[in-house]
Protein backbone atom coordinates (compact mmCIF):
# COMPACT_ATOMS: atom_id res chain seq x y z
CA UNK A 1 0.00 0.00 0.00
CA UNK A 2 1.14 3.23 -1.29
CA UNK A 3 1.69 5.95 1.97
CA UNK A 4 0.75 9.77 0.00
CA UNK A 5 2.69 12.51 1.12
CA UNK A 6 1.72 15.95 0.15
CA UNK A 7 3.39 18.81 2.79
CA UNK A 8 7.13 19.60 2.10
CA UNK A 9 6.94 20.32 5.95
CA UNK A 10 5.99 16.39 6.65
CA UNK A 11 8.68 14.70 8.70
CA UNK A 12 9.12 11.94 6.64
CA UNK A 13 9.89 14.59 3.40
CA UNK A 14 12.39 16.49 6.01
CA UNK A 15 14.14 13.34 6.86
CA UNK A 16 14.81 11.57 3.57
CA UNK A 17 15.88 15.50 2.59
CA UNK A 18 18.52 15.19 5.69
CA UNK A 19 20.02 12.35 4.34
CA UNK A 20 21.88 14.47 1.22
CA UNK A 21 23.89 15.45 4.35
CA UNK A 22 27.22 12.83 5.28
CA UNK A 23 26.13 13.69 9.21
CA UNK A 24 23.27 12.70 9.12
CA UNK A 25 23.53 9.64 7.02
CA UNK A 26 25.74 8.67 8.94
CA UNK A 27 23.98 9.22 12.41
CA UNK A 28 20.95 7.19 10.34
CA UNK A 29 22.99 4.79 8.64
CA UNK A 30 21.02 5.00 5.22
CA UNK A 31 21.38 6.83 2.16
CA UNK A 32 19.64 7.77 -1.09
CA UNK A 33 19.59 6.06 -4.15
CA UNK A 34 17.96 8.54 -7.17
CA UNK A 35 17.08 7.31 -10.22
CA UNK A 36 15.04 3.73 -11.67
CA UNK A 37 18.30 2.98 -13.03
CA UNK A 38 20.20 2.61 -10.44
CA UNK A 39 17.45 1.39 -8.31
CA UNK A 40 16.88 -1.61 -11.03
CA UNK A 41 21.23 -1.91 -10.61
CA UNK A 42 20.71 -2.14 -6.85
CA UNK A 43 17.73 -4.88 -7.14
CA UNK A 44 19.70 -6.94 -9.50
CA UNK A 45 22.38 -7.04 -7.11
CA UNK A 46 19.72 -8.26 -4.44
CA UNK A 47 19.39 -5.04 -2.57
CA UNK A 48 15.99 -3.56 -2.00
CA UNK A 49 15.58 0.12 -0.76
CA UNK A 50 13.76 0.07 2.89
CA UNK A 51 11.56 3.38 1.34
CA UNK A 52 11.08 3.77 -1.89
CA UNK A 53 9.62 7.19 -3.26
CA UNK A 54 7.81 7.97 -6.29
CA UNK A 55 6.75 10.92 -8.24
CA UNK A 56 2.81 10.36 -8.77
CA UNK A 57 1.81 9.85 -12.08
CA UNK A 58 4.89 9.00 -13.24
CA UNK A 59 4.01 4.97 -14.02
CA UNK A 60 6.33 2.82 -15.31
CA UNK A 61 6.61 -1.54 -15.58
CA UNK A 62 10.13 -1.88 -13.10
CA UNK A 63 8.37 0.71 -10.90
CA UNK A 64 5.64 -2.02 -10.34
CA UNK A 65 8.04 -4.49 -10.13
CA UNK A 66 10.08 -2.38 -7.80
CA UNK A 67 7.62 -1.37 -5.39
CA UNK A 68 6.11 -5.17 -5.38
CA UNK A 69 9.52 -6.09 -4.08
CA UNK A 70 9.93 -3.18 -1.42
CA UNK A 71 6.55 -4.39 -0.15
CA UNK A 72 7.53 -7.86 -0.14
CA UNK A 73 10.21 -7.03 2.39
CA UNK A 74 8.43 -5.25 4.33
CA UNK A 75 9.32 -1.93 3.34
CA UNK A 76 7.81 1.14 2.66
CA UNK A 77 6.21 3.26 -0.80
CA UNK A 78 5.47 6.83 -0.90
CA UNK A 79 4.07 8.57 -3.70
CA UNK A 80 4.32 11.93 -3.71
CA UNK A 81 3.96 15.29 -6.13
CA UNK A 82 7.04 15.50 -8.17
CA UNK A 83 8.23 18.98 -6.36
CA UNK A 84 8.25 17.50 -3.11
CA UNK A 85 10.66 14.68 -5.05
CA UNK A 86 12.60 17.65 -6.32
CA UNK A 87 13.18 19.14 -3.04
CA UNK A 88 13.98 15.97 -1.39
CA UNK A 89 17.40 15.50 -3.85
CA UNK A 90 17.90 18.73 -4.17
CA UNK A 91 17.41 18.60 -8.09
CA UNK A 92 15.56 20.94 -10.40
CA UNK A 93 14.14 17.85 -12.46
CA UNK A 94 14.90 14.96 -10.44
CA UNK A 95 14.00 11.42 -11.34
CA UNK A 96 10.60 9.82 -10.76
CA UNK A 97 11.82 7.62 -7.88
CA UNK A 98 14.40 7.38 -5.45
CA UNK A 99 14.85 4.67 -2.74
CA UNK A 100 16.21 4.52 0.73
CA UNK A 101 18.81 2.15 1.44
CA UNK A 102 20.64 1.10 5.09
CA UNK A 103 24.38 1.09 4.77
CA UNK A 104 26.22 -1.75 4.98
CA UNK A 105 29.27 -3.02 6.75
CA UNK A 106 32.68 -1.52 5.48
CA UNK A 107 35.06 -3.23 7.86
CA UNK A 108 37.85 -4.61 6.13
CA UNK A 109 36.76 -8.44 7.38
CA UNK A 110 34.06 -8.04 5.19
CA UNK A 111 36.42 -8.85 2.09
CA UNK A 112 37.84 -11.95 0.76
CA UNK A 113 41.04 -11.10 -0.84
CA UNK A 114 40.93 -14.41 -2.32
CA UNK A 115 37.89 -13.38 -4.48
CA UNK A 116 39.57 -10.99 -6.76
CA UNK A 117 42.99 -11.15 -8.59
CA UNK A 118 43.05 -7.01 -8.30
CA UNK A 119 41.80 -4.40 -5.44
CA UNK A 120 41.89 -0.53 -5.46
CA UNK A 121 43.00 1.34 -2.42
CA UNK A 122 42.52 4.97 -2.49
CA UNK A 123 44.00 7.12 0.39
CA UNK A 124 42.59 10.33 1.72
CA UNK A 125 40.11 10.68 -1.81
CA UNK A 126 38.21 13.51 -1.61
CA UNK A 127 36.38 14.17 -4.73
CA UNK A 128 32.90 11.61 -4.33
CA UNK A 129 33.12 11.32 -8.31
CA UNK A 130 36.69 9.81 -8.10
CA UNK A 131 35.64 7.44 -5.70
CA UNK A 132 32.95 6.77 -7.55
CA UNK A 133 34.47 6.72 -10.73
CA UNK A 134 37.21 4.09 -9.31
CA UNK A 135 34.37 2.02 -7.88
CA UNK A 136 33.00 1.30 -11.63
CA UNK A 137 37.08 0.63 -12.68
CA UNK A 138 36.62 -2.44 -10.32
CA UNK A 139 33.98 -3.53 -11.97
CA UNK A 140 35.07 -3.54 -15.00
CA UNK A 141 38.54 -4.92 -14.62
CA UNK A 142 36.89 -7.28 -12.03
CA UNK A 143 38.29 -6.15 -9.18
CA UNK A 144 37.46 -7.46 -6.17
CA UNK A 145 36.82 -3.78 -4.80
CA UNK A 146 37.76 -0.29 -3.52
CA UNK A 147 39.69 0.17 0.06
CA UNK A 148 38.89 3.24 1.14
CA UNK A 149 42.09 4.32 3.72
CA UNK A 150 41.84 7.21 6.02
CA UNK A 151 39.59 10.43 5.23
CA UNK A 152 37.58 9.65 2.07
CA UNK A 153 34.43 11.16 0.79
CA UNK A 154 31.58 9.35 1.56
CA UNK A 155 31.18 6.50 -0.67
CA UNK A 156 27.33 6.64 0.09
CA UNK A 157 26.82 10.16 -1.34
CA UNK A 158 24.53 10.79 -4.28
CA UNK A 159 27.38 11.70 -6.46
CA UNK A 160 29.84 8.80 -5.29
CA UNK A 161 26.31 6.70 -6.16
CA UNK A 162 26.23 8.10 -9.36
CA UNK A 163 29.63 8.05 -10.81
CA UNK A 164 29.84 4.22 -10.10
CA UNK A 165 26.87 3.83 -12.27
CA UNK A 166 25.92 1.12 -10.14
CA UNK A 167 28.83 -0.52 -9.12
CA UNK A 168 28.59 0.32 -5.43
CA UNK A 169 25.81 -2.69 -4.68
CA UNK A 170 28.19 -4.90 -7.06
CA UNK A 171 32.06 -4.61 -6.27
CA UNK A 172 33.43 -5.05 -2.67
CA UNK A 173 33.87 -1.91 -0.23
CA UNK A 174 35.65 -0.91 2.89
CA UNK A 175 37.14 1.49 4.85
CA UNK A 176 39.91 1.51 7.22
CA UNK A 177 42.69 3.30 8.91
CA UNK A 178 46.04 2.93 7.16
CA UNK A 179 46.82 1.36 10.97
CA UNK A 180 44.31 -0.86 10.35
CA UNK A 181 44.82 -2.00 6.39
CA UNK A 182 48.83 -2.93 6.86
CA UNK A 183 47.87 -5.23 9.15
CA UNK A 184 45.63 -7.06 7.68
CA UNK A 185 46.93 -6.93 4.34
CA UNK A 186 50.56 -8.55 5.57
CA UNK A 187 47.77 -11.03 8.19
CA UNK A 188 47.20 -12.53 4.97
CA UNK A 189 48.60 -16.50 3.72
CA UNK A 190 52.57 -16.27 3.44
CA UNK A 191 52.13 -16.69 -0.69
CA UNK A 192 49.73 -14.41 -1.07
CA UNK A 193 48.96 -12.01 1.75
CA UNK A 194 48.52 -9.51 -1.59
CA UNK A 195 50.92 -7.23 -3.19
CA UNK A 196 51.16 -3.33 -2.75
CA UNK A 197 51.85 -1.07 -5.46
CA UNK A 198 51.99 2.31 -5.89
CA UNK A 199 52.20 4.97 -8.80
CA UNK A 200 55.71 6.54 -7.26
CA UNK A 201 58.70 8.71 -8.81
CA UNK A 202 60.60 7.13 -5.91
CA UNK A 203 63.38 3.83 -7.05
CA UNK A 204 60.16 2.92 -9.40
CA UNK A 205 59.97 0.29 -12.03
CA UNK A 206 58.65 1.05 -15.42
CA UNK A 207 54.85 0.48 -14.75
CA UNK A 208 54.92 -1.82 -17.91
CA UNK A 209 57.78 -3.58 -17.03
CA UNK A 210 56.83 -4.57 -13.12
CA UNK A 211 55.76 -7.87 -12.43
CA UNK A 212 52.32 -7.99 -10.65
CA UNK A 213 51.14 -10.87 -8.28
CA UNK A 214 47.36 -11.62 -7.60
CA UNK A 215 45.74 -10.54 -5.51
CA UNK A 216 47.76 -7.17 -6.27
CA UNK A 217 46.62 -3.90 -4.41
CA UNK A 218 46.77 -0.94 -6.41
CA UNK A 219 47.12 1.84 -4.03
CA UNK A 220 46.33 5.27 -5.19
CA UNK A 221 46.74 9.00 -3.10
CA UNK A 222 44.97 11.81 -2.07
CA UNK A 223 43.97 14.17 -5.39
CA UNK A 224 46.64 17.17 -4.12
CA UNK A 225 49.45 15.52 -2.31
CA UNK A 226 50.02 12.15 -2.87
CA UNK A 227 50.72 9.07 -0.74
CA UNK A 228 52.70 9.71 1.91
CA UNK A 229 56.13 8.62 2.04
CA UNK A 230 55.73 6.15 4.36
CA UNK A 231 53.38 4.34 3.05
CA UNK A 232 54.62 4.11 -0.38
CA UNK A 233 58.05 3.08 1.38
CA UNK A 234 55.48 0.48 2.49
CA UNK A 235 54.30 -1.32 -0.58
CA UNK A 236 56.07 -4.12 -1.95
CA UNK A 237 56.30 -2.63 -5.45
CA UNK A 238 56.63 0.98 -7.13
CA UNK A 239 55.57 1.43 -9.89
CA UNK A 240 56.29 4.53 -12.47
CA UNK A 241 54.08 5.85 -15.54
CA UNK A 242 55.30 7.91 -18.41
CA UNK A 243 54.67 11.74 -17.66
CA UNK A 244 55.48 14.14 -20.56
CA UNK A 245 53.58 17.07 -19.70
CA UNK A 246 54.51 19.96 -17.47
CA UNK A 247 52.73 18.26 -15.08
CA UNK A 248 53.84 14.81 -13.19
CA UNK A 249 50.59 13.87 -11.94
CA UNK A 250 47.77 12.34 -13.08
CA UNK A 251 43.58 12.41 -11.94
CA UNK A 252 43.57 9.89 -9.37
CA UNK A 253 41.13 7.75 -10.85
CA UNK A 254 42.70 7.92 -13.95
CA UNK A 255 45.85 6.72 -12.70
CA UNK A 256 44.47 3.89 -10.95
CA UNK A 257 42.11 2.72 -14.23
CA UNK A 258 45.33 3.04 -15.99
CA UNK A 259 47.36 0.79 -13.84
CA UNK A 260 44.77 -1.24 -12.80
CA UNK A 261 44.17 -2.40 -16.83
CA UNK A 262 48.06 -2.64 -17.17
CA UNK A 263 47.91 -5.33 -13.96
CA UNK A 264 44.95 -6.90 -15.87
CA UNK A 265 46.93 -7.89 -18.74
CA UNK A 266 50.14 -8.85 -16.69
CA UNK A 267 48.35 -11.14 -14.00
CA UNK A 268 46.39 -12.68 -17.59
CA UNK A 269 49.98 -13.23 -19.36
CA UNK B 1 47.71 50.75 -10.12
CA UNK B 2 45.19 49.14 -8.18
CA UNK B 3 41.75 49.68 -8.30
CA UNK B 4 39.59 49.08 -4.96
CA UNK B 5 36.43 47.47 -5.23
CA UNK B 6 34.12 48.13 -2.05
CA UNK B 7 29.88 47.42 -3.17
CA UNK B 8 28.60 44.55 -4.26
CA UNK B 9 26.74 46.36 -6.67
CA UNK B 10 29.88 47.51 -8.60
CA UNK B 11 29.58 46.92 -11.80
CA UNK B 12 33.11 45.39 -12.54
CA UNK B 13 31.65 42.40 -9.44
CA UNK B 14 28.67 42.22 -11.29
CA UNK B 15 30.46 41.54 -14.90
CA UNK B 16 32.79 39.44 -13.08
CA UNK B 17 30.02 37.07 -11.47
CA UNK B 18 28.31 36.78 -14.61
CA UNK B 19 31.32 35.03 -15.93
CA UNK B 20 30.43 32.07 -14.34
CA UNK B 21 27.46 31.51 -16.49
CA UNK B 22 28.61 29.68 -19.86
CA UNK B 23 26.13 32.31 -21.61
CA UNK B 24 27.67 35.49 -20.18
CA UNK B 25 31.21 33.44 -21.04
CA UNK B 26 30.36 33.21 -24.95
CA UNK B 27 28.98 36.81 -24.96
CA UNK B 28 31.94 38.06 -23.50
CA UNK B 29 34.72 35.78 -25.12
CA UNK B 30 36.01 35.94 -21.53
CA UNK B 31 36.65 32.92 -18.50
CA UNK B 32 37.61 33.46 -15.05
CA UNK B 33 39.95 31.30 -13.24
CA UNK B 34 40.23 30.50 -9.97
CA UNK B 35 43.69 30.12 -7.68
CA UNK B 36 47.04 31.31 -7.33
CA UNK B 37 48.82 28.14 -8.92
CA UNK B 38 45.99 27.98 -12.24
CA UNK B 39 47.14 31.72 -12.36
CA UNK B 40 50.97 30.64 -12.29
CA UNK B 41 50.18 27.74 -14.55
CA UNK B 42 49.05 30.46 -17.16
CA UNK B 43 51.82 32.54 -17.21
CA UNK B 44 54.23 30.13 -17.32
CA UNK B 45 52.44 29.24 -20.64
CA UNK B 46 52.83 33.10 -21.60
CA UNK B 47 49.41 33.69 -21.18
CA UNK B 48 48.69 37.23 -18.43
CA UNK B 49 45.33 37.68 -17.27
CA UNK B 50 43.27 40.36 -18.68
CA UNK B 51 41.54 41.52 -15.21
CA UNK B 52 43.41 40.30 -11.97
CA UNK B 53 41.14 40.20 -8.75
CA UNK B 54 42.92 40.12 -5.65
CA UNK B 55 41.31 39.71 -1.77
CA UNK B 56 42.70 42.86 0.42
CA UNK B 57 45.58 41.47 3.23
CA UNK B 58 46.68 38.37 1.31
CA UNK B 59 50.13 39.30 -0.06
CA UNK B 60 51.86 36.91 -1.86
CA UNK B 61 55.52 36.96 -3.41
CA UNK B 62 54.17 34.95 -6.81
CA UNK B 63 51.46 37.42 -6.50
CA UNK B 64 53.23 40.52 -6.47
CA UNK B 65 55.11 39.65 -9.71
CA UNK B 66 51.59 38.37 -11.26
CA UNK B 67 50.31 41.70 -10.68
CA UNK B 68 53.44 43.20 -12.39
CA UNK B 69 53.00 41.28 -15.47
CA UNK B 70 49.30 41.95 -15.42
CA UNK B 71 50.03 46.29 -15.36
CA UNK B 72 53.28 45.29 -17.22
CA UNK B 73 50.79 43.81 -20.23
CA UNK B 74 48.35 46.89 -20.15
CA UNK B 75 45.72 44.77 -17.74
CA UNK B 76 43.96 45.81 -14.77
CA UNK B 77 44.30 45.03 -11.13
CA UNK B 78 41.43 44.82 -8.93
CA UNK B 79 42.11 44.42 -4.97
CA UNK B 80 38.79 44.48 -2.85
CA UNK B 81 37.59 42.28 -0.07
CA UNK B 82 37.42 38.44 0.52
CA UNK B 83 33.73 38.06 0.84
CA UNK B 84 32.94 40.11 -2.73
CA UNK B 85 35.71 37.46 -4.37
CA UNK B 86 33.34 35.03 -2.92
CA UNK B 87 30.48 36.37 -4.70
CA UNK B 88 32.48 36.61 -7.53
CA UNK B 89 33.15 33.08 -7.40
CA UNK B 90 30.16 31.47 -5.73
CA UNK B 91 32.39 29.74 -3.15
CA UNK B 92 32.10 30.09 0.30
CA UNK B 93 36.15 29.86 1.14
CA UNK B 94 37.54 31.73 -2.14
CA UNK B 95 41.05 31.58 -3.52
CA UNK B 96 42.48 34.80 -2.40
CA UNK B 97 43.18 35.81 -6.47
CA UNK B 98 41.20 35.70 -9.56
CA UNK B 99 42.58 36.50 -13.38
CA UNK B 100 40.13 37.16 -15.94
CA UNK B 101 41.45 35.88 -19.82
CA UNK B 102 40.48 36.04 -23.11
CA UNK B 103 38.91 33.08 -24.31
CA UNK B 104 41.26 31.88 -27.26
CA UNK B 105 40.40 30.26 -30.82
CA UNK B 106 39.71 26.92 -30.91
CA UNK B 107 39.08 26.30 -34.57
CA UNK B 108 40.33 23.19 -35.79
CA UNK B 109 42.53 25.12 -37.90
CA UNK B 110 44.84 26.37 -34.98
CA UNK B 111 45.90 22.62 -34.47
CA UNK B 112 49.08 21.30 -36.11
CA UNK B 113 48.38 17.37 -36.19
CA UNK B 114 52.20 16.54 -36.50
CA UNK B 115 53.03 18.44 -33.67
CA UNK B 116 52.17 15.35 -31.17
CA UNK B 117 51.45 11.38 -31.54
CA UNK B 118 48.36 11.16 -29.73
CA UNK B 119 45.38 13.27 -29.61
CA UNK B 120 41.46 12.83 -27.41
CA UNK B 121 38.79 13.23 -29.34
CA UNK B 122 35.62 13.67 -27.15
CA UNK B 123 32.18 13.86 -28.41
CA UNK B 124 29.07 15.12 -26.81
CA UNK B 125 31.26 15.35 -23.87
CA UNK B 126 29.02 16.50 -21.05
CA UNK B 127 31.03 16.76 -18.06
CA UNK B 128 33.23 19.70 -17.63
CA UNK B 129 34.96 18.03 -14.87
CA UNK B 130 35.87 14.80 -17.17
CA UNK B 131 36.77 17.35 -20.00
CA UNK B 132 38.99 19.08 -17.70
CA UNK B 133 40.72 15.43 -16.95
CA UNK B 134 41.08 14.49 -20.30
CA UNK B 135 43.30 17.95 -21.00
CA UNK B 136 45.03 16.63 -18.13
CA UNK B 137 45.74 12.87 -19.51
CA UNK B 138 46.34 14.95 -22.38
CA UNK B 139 49.66 17.00 -20.76
CA UNK B 140 50.32 13.30 -18.95
CA UNK B 141 51.06 11.04 -22.16
CA UNK B 142 52.14 14.34 -23.90
CA UNK B 143 49.17 14.64 -26.69
CA UNK B 144 48.95 17.20 -28.89
CA UNK B 145 45.55 18.38 -27.41
CA UNK B 146 41.93 17.76 -26.87
CA UNK B 147 39.47 17.64 -29.72
CA UNK B 148 35.72 18.51 -28.74
CA UNK B 149 33.35 17.59 -31.11
CA UNK B 150 29.50 17.97 -31.36
CA UNK B 151 27.73 19.93 -27.61
CA UNK B 152 30.55 19.35 -25.18
CA UNK B 153 30.61 20.88 -21.63
CA UNK B 154 32.16 24.30 -22.02
CA UNK B 155 36.21 23.74 -21.46
CA UNK B 156 36.27 27.37 -20.02
CA UNK B 157 34.24 26.64 -17.17
CA UNK B 158 35.34 26.75 -14.11
CA UNK B 159 35.21 23.46 -13.37
CA UNK B 160 36.91 22.48 -16.47
CA UNK B 161 39.76 24.23 -15.93
CA UNK B 162 39.97 23.35 -12.50
CA UNK B 163 39.85 19.82 -13.37
CA UNK B 164 42.16 20.51 -15.89
CA UNK B 165 44.93 21.22 -13.59
CA UNK B 166 46.65 23.89 -15.78
CA UNK B 167 46.52 21.97 -18.77
CA UNK B 168 43.89 23.96 -20.54
CA UNK B 169 46.81 26.26 -20.90
CA UNK B 170 49.47 23.88 -21.80
CA UNK B 171 47.75 21.51 -24.82
CA UNK B 172 45.65 22.26 -27.66
CA UNK B 173 42.11 22.60 -27.66
CA UNK B 174 39.49 22.43 -30.55
CA UNK B 175 35.88 22.36 -30.94
CA UNK B 176 34.34 21.46 -34.05
CA UNK B 177 31.42 19.60 -35.20
CA UNK B 178 31.64 16.24 -36.40
CA UNK B 179 30.89 16.79 -40.06
CA UNK B 180 33.96 19.64 -40.00
CA UNK B 181 36.59 16.94 -38.10
CA UNK B 182 36.15 14.68 -40.27
CA UNK B 183 37.17 16.52 -43.53
CA UNK B 184 39.77 17.92 -41.77
CA UNK B 185 40.87 14.44 -40.37
CA UNK B 186 41.43 13.09 -43.94
CA UNK B 187 42.27 16.19 -45.36
CA UNK B 188 45.85 15.58 -44.18
CA UNK B 189 48.86 13.83 -46.14
CA UNK B 190 48.29 10.44 -47.45
CA UNK B 191 50.21 8.81 -45.62
CA UNK B 192 49.49 10.16 -42.34
CA UNK B 193 46.45 11.99 -42.47
CA UNK B 194 45.77 10.92 -38.94
CA UNK B 195 44.24 7.31 -37.54
CA UNK B 196 41.28 7.72 -35.67
CA UNK B 197 40.21 4.96 -33.00
CA UNK B 198 37.26 4.04 -31.15
CA UNK B 199 36.93 1.85 -28.14
CA UNK B 200 33.90 -0.46 -29.47
CA UNK B 201 31.91 -3.61 -29.14
CA UNK B 202 32.25 -3.87 -32.95
CA UNK B 203 34.25 -6.03 -34.94
CA UNK B 204 36.81 -4.16 -32.85
CA UNK B 205 40.48 -5.92 -31.96
CA UNK B 206 41.47 -6.76 -28.55
CA UNK B 207 43.24 -2.88 -27.76
CA UNK B 208 46.28 -4.49 -26.58
CA UNK B 209 47.00 -6.30 -29.95
CA UNK B 210 46.34 -3.45 -32.18
CA UNK B 211 48.26 -1.34 -34.44
CA UNK B 212 48.21 2.59 -33.86
CA UNK B 213 50.09 4.74 -35.85
CA UNK B 214 50.86 8.62 -35.51
CA UNK B 215 48.65 10.78 -35.16
CA UNK B 216 46.18 8.55 -33.69
CA UNK B 217 43.07 10.47 -32.78
CA UNK B 218 41.10 8.47 -29.71
CA UNK B 219 37.74 8.95 -29.86
CA UNK B 220 35.79 8.97 -26.77
CA UNK B 221 31.75 9.31 -26.45
CA UNK B 222 29.47 10.44 -24.67
CA UNK B 223 28.95 9.40 -20.70
CA UNK B 224 25.58 8.18 -21.23
CA UNK B 225 24.97 7.34 -25.11
CA UNK B 226 28.42 6.51 -26.00
CA UNK B 227 29.10 7.09 -29.33
CA UNK B 228 26.75 7.01 -32.51
CA UNK B 229 26.88 4.26 -34.99
CA UNK B 230 28.28 5.70 -37.85
CA UNK B 231 30.96 7.76 -35.89
CA UNK B 232 32.25 4.72 -34.60
CA UNK B 233 31.78 2.95 -38.30
CA UNK B 234 33.93 6.32 -39.62
CA UNK B 235 36.85 5.46 -37.56
CA UNK B 236 40.23 3.63 -38.95
CA UNK B 237 40.12 1.20 -35.98
CA UNK B 238 38.03 -0.04 -33.49
CA UNK B 239 39.52 -1.68 -30.44
CA UNK B 240 37.94 -3.03 -27.72
CA UNK B 241 38.70 -3.60 -23.63
CA UNK B 242 37.87 -6.10 -21.26
CA UNK B 243 35.16 -5.86 -19.56
CA UNK B 244 34.95 -8.27 -16.50
CA UNK B 245 31.84 -7.04 -14.69
CA UNK B 246 28.63 -6.32 -14.94
CA UNK B 247 28.59 -3.13 -16.56
CA UNK B 248 30.05 -2.78 -20.05
CA UNK B 249 31.45 0.66 -19.86
CA UNK B 250 33.67 2.99 -18.11
CA UNK B 251 34.25 6.47 -17.55
CA UNK B 252 34.32 8.71 -20.51
CA UNK B 253 37.93 10.18 -19.04
CA UNK B 254 38.95 7.03 -17.41
CA UNK B 255 38.55 4.90 -20.82
CA UNK B 256 40.37 7.69 -23.06
CA UNK B 257 43.07 7.34 -20.56
CA UNK B 258 43.11 4.01 -20.60
CA UNK B 259 43.76 4.13 -24.50
CA UNK B 260 46.27 6.87 -24.59
CA UNK B 261 48.62 4.98 -22.40
CA UNK B 262 48.48 1.71 -24.47
CA UNK B 263 48.76 4.27 -27.84
CA UNK B 264 51.68 5.90 -26.59
CA UNK B 265 53.38 2.74 -25.65
CA UNK B 266 52.61 0.70 -28.68
CA UNK B 267 53.69 4.12 -30.89
CA UNK B 268 57.39 3.94 -28.90
CA UNK B 269 57.80 -0.04 -29.63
Amino acid sequence: MRKHITGYSNPTVKYLRSLRDKKHRKRAGQFLVEGLRLLEDARASGRVPRTLVMAEGREHALLGQLEADVIASGGEVIATAPDILSKITGKDNPQSVAGVFDEWDTALTTLDRKAAPIWLVAQALRDPGNLGTMLRTCDAVGAGGLILIDDCADPFSAEAVRASMGAIFTVGLAQARWEEFLPWLRGGSKEHGGQLVAASLRDAVPYREATYAAPCFILVGNESQGLPADYELACDLRVTMPMRGRADSLNAAVAGAVLAYEVLAGLEE
